[in-house]
């Protein structure tokens, strides 16, 4: 078996609804990386018991827990004394972590002066390890038992708490793993529905290369996971590989990507190689596939930029989109997103021009054009396809969904160009 | 005290790091509103033994259990059968369900013929509640035992979840809440530390009205959640808006909305009473303030649109940047940024420009420049007003709090405006 730990994550804001628990995905992706299997999870309040319970047991039934939360200078911060109580360990100040402290304030611009309540965060159990925070004020803290069962104190922080996985628990664990290795690989598939890949991949359908194989749906499309647990690392990159291959294949020209490349990583790379330059003309999405493109370090090379085209005006004025042609077809029509994708090309000097109407609700559907309607245009040097698409969704799905259809069209326009 | 339920969350992608649990946050919000609190959630893989285990504890703990996911079709799919076995009922295949699945097929273009594996979706526990699914294909399950436990299996597809928990669980739990709420408020700050936050609510600190006070620090600026628990409806309002008030006075101009209002939807409702209109520039930004502003259902009559100036020769072309002011100062420099402002402010006719230039990393940082300095100026009727700021985190944090950045100084020229 591989390794295994188990989470809790502890803050009221969690269970409240207030905040969306980013940190457990970053965990279990860094330590899947080194053979560590996340088996369990729990979301517990800030209140002593529940902390202590959730804790307890995870300690019982794996004895390997890292918690995320309560770390923080206020009264709600549980964390420390109730795990300090719960391995009978007492809490001291720890000079190092005060110096630190008076340090941070010293030089951040935060004032100069340490406020006494941050005097709490330099509480440490006895015979806790101290793991260094270097991008904010709460360390961690690593308690372990007389059996070696241990717990690892994480603060919530997101940007905090990656940067000390990374540096404390990634290294350690991956050193106790040893060779035996929990490992996923990713075939991303995009225009396809779940059951229809599923018939695509026939035999494959449940396992592949004795793999099992699962199927995630999102708003990008159908993501295939085949995982590869308990064998050696050489054994499960040989299975994992064949796999991937096997199920790209199958999959055919659904498949826009393998592990966690995302479509715009895609569409820029096949750009790149083209010598082709990226242009978008964005109305209903608003500059969405804009930011998806630019959310990549380095699209500087491929994309110009663009017009977000909300308004009319903004249309007809920038991107010459013909007043009569949105009088007569309305703003979401075939003709309105091919001058679209083609007036920003021309204003750019791009390569490739998108176009972008539709109606990403809630309000705006008509019986011919139904919230989810919109038409996307792509033109890859002259040559112009336009496609209506309903997508399915409430506004952020719809728009996403829209700006993932436009990505894939360059794709498929690349693939054509390059064959 | 309110009535309390627990959330197992169910599968082997929110372990792995594949997915982030959306779901639980969309079911604690929703329950909220109605008084009934979670107190805890745990996440398991899909193994017979982990679900049966976690949906175990959680009954008797609270006696009221909410799961998401393993509803699907396929192999992997064991919520029904294993809480079948764990309330000793059998499964049997409702005539119902299955004239709905093909139906479904016949009318919905999936191809006409429903597929054998999804016949597994008509499988229900004898004396199951079956929970109509009007957003796809696996209905929700409601099993309880003799002394009045009870869990209520949703899918795990947040379409279908989210519809699911308003048709279904919502209206039942509130029915049985009766009068005693669990009810938050928020007020969201921004431009401002946690810690000096705090000290400027002095006595308020902690509690307020005698309600306990939360800091929540984020992205978009720190929110503060003033909660009452376990008290009638009317007498949480009152105290819940006197606490508003008061946080909301403490906080000064750094208040920019209450509860769940955003910034995009405080700066369009401030926009439209005036009478502005609003054009965005965005170069580091990619698109990302187009699409916060555009995110907002009927933003059409405030929003134009603008231009994604990303590469420099957009920036003079279309926006009328100085190409000297470039070679001299760089992009990422006040009077680039200004041009932008007043050049996409001219270009749509729209009453507000925003110009956005900066250095969104992980590359492009000089010790001048570091990685996080970003250059905003907003145009508002002509007066034009600049800010550089070094904003922490990586490319997406940097990215989303220039935006949040070029919000408030918005909101602030039109805090001046009205007053």
């Amino acid at each position: 078996m591989p390794a295994s730990v188990e989470i809790v994550t502890i803050g009221d804001e969690l269970l409240l609804g207030a905040t969306v628990d980013t940190n457990a995905v970053f965990i279990a992706t860094a330590l899947s990386e080194v053979g560590v299997q996340v088996v369990r999870r729990a979301t517990v309040g800030d209140t002593e018991e529940a902390i202590a319970d959730a804790v307890q047991q995870a300690l019982e039934r794996t004895g390997a827990v890292i918690t995320t939360g309560g770390l923080g200078p206020t009264a709600d911060d549980l964390t420390r004394p109730v795990l300090a109580k719960l391995f009978g360990r007492e809490l001291h100040e720890d000079a190092s972590i005060v110096a630190a402290l008076q340090e941070l304030w010293r030089t951040r611009g935060r004032g100069g002066v340490l406020p006494p309540s941050n005097l709490q965060q330099a509480l440490v159990p006895d015979g806790a390890e101290i793991l260094v925070n270097r991008q904010g004020t709460a360390p961690g803290l690593k308690l372990t038992d007389a059996q070696g069962r241990w717990v690892a104190m994480f603060p919530g922080v997101p940007r905090e708490l990656r940067a000390m996985v990374v540096e404390h628990l990634v290294p350690w664990l991956g050193a106790q793993a040893g060779d035996r290795v929990l490992r996923s690989r990713y075939v991303r598939t995009t225009g396809i529905a779940e059951s229809a890949l599923a018939d695509k991949l026939g035999a494959m359908k449940r396992r592949v290369e004795s793999l099992p194989l699962a199927y995630l749906p999102g708003w990008d499309g159908v993501d295939l996971r085949v995982t590869a647990a308990d064998m050696s690392a050489s054994e499960a990159s040989a299975k994992l590989d064949a796999a991937v291959e096997q199920l790209r294949q199958a999959a055919g020209t659904h498949a826009y990507a393998v592990d966690r490349v995302s479509m715009p990583e895609t569409v820029l790379a096949m750009a790149r190689a083209h010598g082709d330059t990226i242009a978008v003309a964005e109305s209903c999405t608003g500059g969405l596939l804009g930011t998806r493109l630019t959310d990549v370090p380095g699209s500087s090379d491929v994309v110009h930029g663009g017009v977000i085209a909300y308004a009319n005006h903004v249309k007809e004025q920038e991107l010459g989109v013909s007043s009569d042609d949105i009088a007569t077809h309305g703003a979401v029509s075939e003709p309105v997103a091919v001058q679209m994708a083609r007036g920003v090309r021309g204003l750019t000097g791009a390569t490739i021009g998108v176009g972008i109407t539709g109606v990403a609700g809630p309000d705006g559907g008509t019986p011919e054009k139904p919230v989810g309607t919109v038409w996307i245009a792509v033109d890859v040097r002259g040559e112009v396809r336009a496609i209506r698409s309903v997508f399915i969704g409430d506004r952020p799905e719809i728009r996403h969904r829209a700006t993932q259809s436009a990505l894939d069209m360059i794709r498929r326009a690349l693939l054509v160009l390059a064959s």
